[in-house]
């Protein structure tokens, strides 16, 4: 599978760039592409302790999506998946460390590690105040003393980049750094590996497995689990993390490693938000794609013991979107149901001769049946007939409790009847037919008038012209015709219905998709239909 | 592959108490799961023009992202990719609508035209204002009539949006949001299909093809095209709309379709920026994803003809980070690489003594390249002499130009050196601890503490601890052992690479990954150089 890049080489920088043109802060890159990949606070005055962190690409908006006030001041980008070099890093601290001098954030990997560490010497020569504080949250592997930095690192950022806008000095945001990182953890699971761009993608997982314990590179997790649902999954990464939990409350941080959907994300958010097996869970930060593994489809868990001074910390506003803000987790806010969803039941009453021409009507189409149904093969499923039919006898048994005596009160009431028996989408626009003219009629409209407000909703609704072969090229004609009488109608109608056997090209219904050899010669059902009721009606 | 839901039927209704534990903002959801799925604001009070919009899901953020201040009051979900019925859409009206009335805004899909259709009507049955607005923005098919309703919807929602907070009465809203659905077109290009929960996934799509033209919903593109590149791809979606693209200025709304990285939709947000195809696309709105289909790897544009009263209203603030602005576009900001990145170099200066020193210890690599292989070769990839004997043939060259005269410098120089000479970790290592020693040095620090603040250093970056079976073990001892003169120092750095060969189980460094079997009874090669070192210069 190809993805959306020009070369694999100038991916990064052209990302970088795209980025800017669309940054919604102040935000600047350094003049050293390729080489130098670094994006940073163009309104940034040193004045401040500088947060610079960064590493290989892949993992966004890790880290550019971070930089701005009260987060990152700085970010340092490799190629994908590949550490930044020592000019690089060098770059960025220089660019923005002042007399309150720089912390650098790195993820524990060795390349991150000896890159910053070895910028940070030579920093430290031109006398800058340089600290590093490495984050090491994942604990998958429990017995490599050298654990992994993954989506915790955001906890950092945070709450080292409040404390630093707030004016505190290197010493205390660097013990605060490493206050945060001793108390985090993190582990991912993923159902399907990343795609590194360039390379072929790895098919590692069987269908009905995952992985669990994942860094963010691609590489395998630690082990390999059955996939039984959300829950099952949610409750295996909560069982790992309990052991390294610290005491509540506890902020819960919910990272989607990028190919994830936002459905499942907040379906594994519900099951977090659920789950007993971790006491304390408190707030939230998430779900959003936060520290990504390129398109990896899998989710990670990192959880922090808070005071309430990291809280505020947390919670300090941010003007980057790509920060989810942090979240007490509320159960939700539930509404009743409106009153008035259950229609108001007619009260039935009695007139004889509307009884009887409703029958009539119905009676038309139940005779109908068969020839719609043959009409309709041509162009369709063939079941306007059995569907018209089967509405007609159920309208016809409802007939006793219909309004009978209530002009206004009927169309309604065969509205809201067409609309429980009658299934697809005619069902739904005679429906539309009847309320409307209903509706019309009920704020003064004349019966001829109502009836055509009522048809202009249904082609508002249903979006088919005149011309369009379908019911609208008979019943228009003859609404428009109903003043002279019902023969004048029936002659309208049947005109109208005649004419769809020339329409070659049907634009609305589902005959807009047959072939227009099909349609030749025969009328539309929906019109015909129309045509055998005034007809009928005349006799 | 498995997705991380629980049951197909339960996926909707858990996402959405998901959002809901997780909402920012003040939301609710009406007490009608499973069959009503309505989201609405809490905060609510009905004296403005309600905005409802909604249909199938699977299109996350839209619609419940979106509901808040400035945008939708509510939104009613359907399972994905299904229309809601018409209870639950009636259900959303009767919540939310008061005397100003209700607007739906619904995109063009037979299903959500009926069933929004129908249950405005009941709602006007109960004297409810309600207009409806149908988007059609799509432009793949241009001989279908009925065009689909795709990303551009996001315009009307902000727009119509904004002008409901401002207090705008419904027959403006519902007006303006038919000239805005009249200045919008959208098309989008994949390069793979969609999984639907539930359903095996289509492999339509052959590597190297790309879709051009798809609906929200899984079905097929237009056109099968090739795939090039991220620019032939905007190239070609620019030349679909530039026939529908109306008078500049534009606004280009860029829309993940679900499944695209971020670094693929900033290389794309790049090539629509810098595309001549079409001219005064001035404005953007994001990337992000919008309205996406599941996880389809794809992309769509939207573009609008705006006003400056449209702009404004696209502009004006919202409360939920769904939405992700609308940015006026402007080239990246470019700044010089700071001073300081080429290193200084260092001022040479003689010192025979010195120099015969630094020769000395550069033999004594040389020397034992092939023995430190060896030795390397029963835990790595045998290569740890040939680096020392290498890096020690390269500096012998630099003696010349080393300020031999001047220590403090020199250890700086050296670290320099080395980072450019000595390939792999350890020649950063090295240079770290040589470039740490310079600084402790010229910090005033005595010669043997400066020694030790620069071991202390190379342990932080490089996380090996005493014991971890590395060059540390024979380094510290060796150390501390230094005021004692150099018979000790030699004795005690033997002792500690010695010992090295009783590690079992090296914690850091390369060695880590091999088993204890292979180590037993070797020395580690860096600690054993570190002794071989220390032992021939007492001789």
């Amino acid at each position: 599978m190809a993805q959306f890049i020009n070369t694999k080489e100038s991916l990064v920088t052209e990302a970088i760039d795209g980025h800017l043109y669309t940054a919604k802060g102040p935000l600047a890159r350094l003049d050293g592409f390729p080489h130098i990949k670094v994006v940073l606070r163009s309104d940034w005055d040193k004045s401040k302790v500088a947060l610079v962190s960064g590493g290989g690409s892949g993992h966004e908006p890790a880290h550019v999506g971070y930089i701005g006030k009260g987060m990152l001041t700085a970010a340092v980008c490799g190629d994908v998946f590949a550490s930044p070099s020592v000019d690089a890093v060098l770059a960025g601290i220089l660019a923005v460390s002042g007399p309150a001098g720089c912390l650098l954030i790195v993820k524990n990997y060795t390349g991150d590690r000896l890159n910053f560490g070895l910028a940070a010497e030579r920093a430290r020569s031109y006398g800058i105040k340089v600290a590093m504080v490495i984050v090491d949250d994942d604990i998958a592997l429990p017995d490599l003393p050298q654990a992994r930095g993954v989506a915790g690192t955001l906890f950092v950022h945070k709450i080292a980049g409040a404390l630093a806008e707030a004016g505190a000095d290197l010493d205390m945001v660097s013990a605060t750094a490493t206050r945060v990182i001793a108390n985090i953890c993190s582990i991912g699971m993923s159902l399907d590996t990343c795609t590194v761009p360039g390379s072929p993608k790895e098919e590692r997982i069987e269908a009905g497995k995952a992985e669990l314990g994942l860094g963010i590179h691609g590489e395998s997790g630690v082990e390999l689990v059955d996939f039984i649902s959300a829950r099952a999954s949610m409750s295996l990464v909560l069982e790992r993390l309990k052991p390294h939990a610290g005491s509540a409350p506890l902020v819960a941080l919910l990272n989607n490693l990028g190919g994830t959907t936002p459905l499942e994300m907040y379906v594994l958010a519900k099951e977090l938000t659920e789950s007993n097996t971790i006491e304390g869970i408190q707030y939230l930060v998430g779900p959003a794609p936060m520290m990504t593994s390129l398109d990896m489809r899998g989710f990670s868990v990192s959880l922090m013991s808070v005071s309430s001074e990291d809280l505020a910390l947390l919670q300090a506003p941010v003007d980057m979107a790509n920060w989810p803000g942090c979240q007490i987790l509320a159960p939700p806010v539930i509404l009743p149901i409106p009153d008035g969803l259950t229609p108001i039941t007619p009260i039935p009453s009695d007139d004889p001769a509307t009884a009887l021409f409703i029958k009539r009507c119905c009676d038309v189409f139940i005779k109908a049946e068969q020839a719609l149904n043959a009409l309709d093969a041509q162009s369709g499923d063939g079941d306007t007939g059995s569907t018209l039919a089967g509405a007609s006898r159920a309208l016809k048994d409802a007939i006793p409790r219909l309004p009978q005596a209530d002009l206004t009160q009927l169309y309604r009431a065969i509205g809201l009847e067409l609309s429980q028996t009658m299934g697809g989408s005619s069902g739904v626009l005679l429906a539309i037919f009847f309320s409307a003219v209903g509706d019309a009629a009920s704020s003064g409209q004349h019966h001829v008038q109502a009836l055509i407000t009522g048809l202009a909703r249904v082609q508002e609704v249903g979006g088919a012209h005149l011309g369009d072969r379908t019911m609208i090229d008979a019943l228009a004609p003859a609404l428009e015709a109903l003043p002279e009488g019902f023969a004048a109608t029936a002659k309208a109608a049947r005109a109208g219905a005649d004419h769809t056997a020339e329409i070659l090209k049907a634009k609305a219904g589902r005959a807009s998709y047959i072939s227009e050899d099909r349609l030749n010669g025969y009328n539309d059902p929906g019109a015909e239909a129309v045509a055998l009721l005034f007809e009928n009606l005349t006799e």
